[in-house]
């Protein structure tokens, strides 16, 4: 109990389950905040580390576009050109950051709860980016404010959740935060791949799920995370689990569609959907950079 | 048409062909303000992002400098920690980056004319800083303003450019260039590389082009891009075309010498002609930087 | 004689044989003053640039935050994508750099005395931020500084280098300097690694060492610089050379413990004493950012 509050009272951000649906919303209007054009800066000069030992584009750059916003200073860490590559762990590395100035380290990992061990021994919040088919709460966060945007709050909302719900980051704390804000949440796709969300969420095949949903939020299909040879080809894919351009016809006037990115084209949605009028993808990204602002005004302890 | 006017009121800079010659003395006058020492800075934040699929340390450095020296926020892309690792498409890429916040992107690619299919599209401006074997439109103009600062005007200069005319992004528009400012072009090297130049202008030996330059604008043999062995030994080729010690005390009172770097020191140019007198080959470095600050000024839409 | 005092007046820092103990002082006196919370920026904007051919991060980052803190703007040299990979020099990479507006640069590389050639070509200082097995100035400050925050000054302390003598950066000018400081400089470790340091200084065992220093400055094993298989294996060598518990608790009152870090745990220091009472591992990077602000105020020619 000590623990958890000494790990609240560093304003570590590790995963949305962990926020109460209240602390979410602050969290939301905090972001709507900066989306309107309010600004914040630090009284003194802060430094973040941002520690990616994997690939990203969006996740990355919007944090550091959200960090130079707030007028932070940067330590942009590579795994390829530090002392892990003599073998130093990540805990002695994290250490190391706080020592020389860190503030607030924003770590995205490989491996599923990377952070387990180092929140009870750090000082510094950590803010995590993304572990291995685990988390991604600034992703969550993010999905939450777009939708938010869209219909001014969550309550009997239907959402459906389509695709790679075994690889995906965000499909299980997003089912569970938008089912305690009020919204009625589904899930579509390859049975295969629902990964027990079936014992708690309703299936819908996915015409069903575009006929019904206020919300698609489409998952990636993680090439990268999946072991061997893929069951479906991408053509039949897109027929049977895909967001095709017949399926978004049979869609209700004010539904919306949400992807993370990277988008497979034509696999998990079609091409010409990505810009199409529903798409909120892009909107996604740019809303990404407020929320980022939000948590790290938390991790400052601001909020 | 339509289409091209859009792409001019981005503010794009892909090549320098697609300007006016008055447009180049609006950009050369901008950038010779900011080598007197004028400075510029945007009266709101501006985002930059960096996008170098090429190894590069003039061209990215001097991006850098310029950057800063106008107050840029600055996204430094790489495509080996991006998403760009999981497939996602260069087109994607600079969608997500605009959707985060960039105003601009400068991109270098292996690939030419990667920027074809980006133009209609993007909302944001491209600048180009070098496309495969196609262009390099800030180095060009480097060059120019180079020339400028020396002779004051180009009109009825000799300008002889000599070596790899197959592989260079700036050959074939600064010959354009120059011939439309009023310059006499020249080109010199071995004969299978110059490529089609020779039905426009006129072929010199490196004996007679030393003697009558005012301008020797060496091109860098681009080692990485020629497939397979080359034709000469190093000190062949330096002996028959490149510019050595002997035919440099040929050259007129106050002709120069340009190279973009890096030099193959004793292949093109002798190692000891680098930082000899009429060398500008460190100025035009110096130069690069200002160049690049009105380029950036141009596509922020503030010349 | 002339070319020493050039190079005095570049404020270059390339070894802490260099300086004068007068000179030492003066450079641990302003970092003192930064670490006391002193600031200081240059009046008009300098430019660093950071050439890292080794991975580092404690180094890395440290100038880093040391040059964020004095309000410098970054150029973040890498190896691997830059004109170093078409086969660009040294030299030329730092000519070009400068002719593009780097005011100092701060270099690491994996080659003994790199800066040789450089030095009497250059016009900007270079900041020494490691050679092959030479030398680590700033590192050699900060352990300096680290020990006269804890004793006020350096007469009569026994000081115990400890371990991998061979292949360090900072025993052989850790040990120099030291004496002429007035500590009495001690050796212990594999009598192998001694490195003819044994003819200049006392050689103790551990236990012995342990007992005597006021400083145990342990050295890590640099394994990635050794070439084939180790003589000892981790636990032998931790027995019979490694600062174990039962040791630490035979060392005096007030006596400390230096590590340069990363830290081998277990085998040249028991993993428990890393973060122990006794312990200035952390504070050592702490004090590493306040001596690189001293060291670039200096090659900025303000101290």
């Amino acid at each position: 109990m000590v623990m958890s509050i000494h790990i609240n009272e560093r304003k570590n951000l590790v995963s949305v389950s962990d926020l109460t649906t209240a602390e979410v919303q602050v969290l939301l209007n905090e972001a709507q905040a900066f989306a309107d054009g309010k600004t914040w800066t630090p009284d003194t000069p802060k430094f973040v580390a941002n520690l990616f030992f994997e690939p990203s584009t969006r996740t990355r750059f919007s944090f550091e576009v959200a960090q130079k916003k707030l007028g932070l200073e940067l330590l942009q860490f590579d795994g390829e050109t530090s002392s892990v590559k003599k073998g130093e762990s990540l805990y002695d590395t994290i250490k190391t950051l706080e020592s020389i100035g860190a503030d607030v380290v924003v770590i995205r990992h490989p491996e599923d709860e990377y952070y387990a061990n180092l929140l009870p021994k750090l000082s510094i919040p950590i803010i995590n980016a993304g572990d291995g088919c685990g988390q991604h709460p600034t992703q969550s966060l993010l999905d939450l404010l777009t939708i938010q945007q869209e219909f001014g709050d969550f309550d009997n909302l239907d959402v459906v959740i389509c695709g790679d719900l075994r690889h995906s980051r965000v499909a299980r704390s997003n089912a569970e935060m938008l089912s305690k804000l009020g919204a009625n949440v589904w899930i579509s796709g390859p049975r295969s791949w629902m990964n027990g969300f079936e014992d708690h969420y309703g299936y819908l095949s996915m015409d069903e799920a575009a006929r019904r949903a206020d919300v698609m939020m489409m998952l990636r299909i993680q090439h990268e995370r999946h072991d061997g040879h893929e069951s479906f080809s991408k053509s039949d894919y897109h027929k049977q689990y895909g967001l095709t351009v017949q399926r978004e016809q049979q869609m209700k006037k004010d539904s919306i569609i949400l992807h993370p990115a990277p988008v497979n084209r034509g696999v998990e949605i079609a091409d010409e959907l990505v810009e199409c009028e529903r798409s909120r993808i892009f909107k996604q990204m740019k809303n990404g950079v407020f929320v980022r602002m939000a948590v790290l005004k938390r991790a400052l302890k601001q909020i």
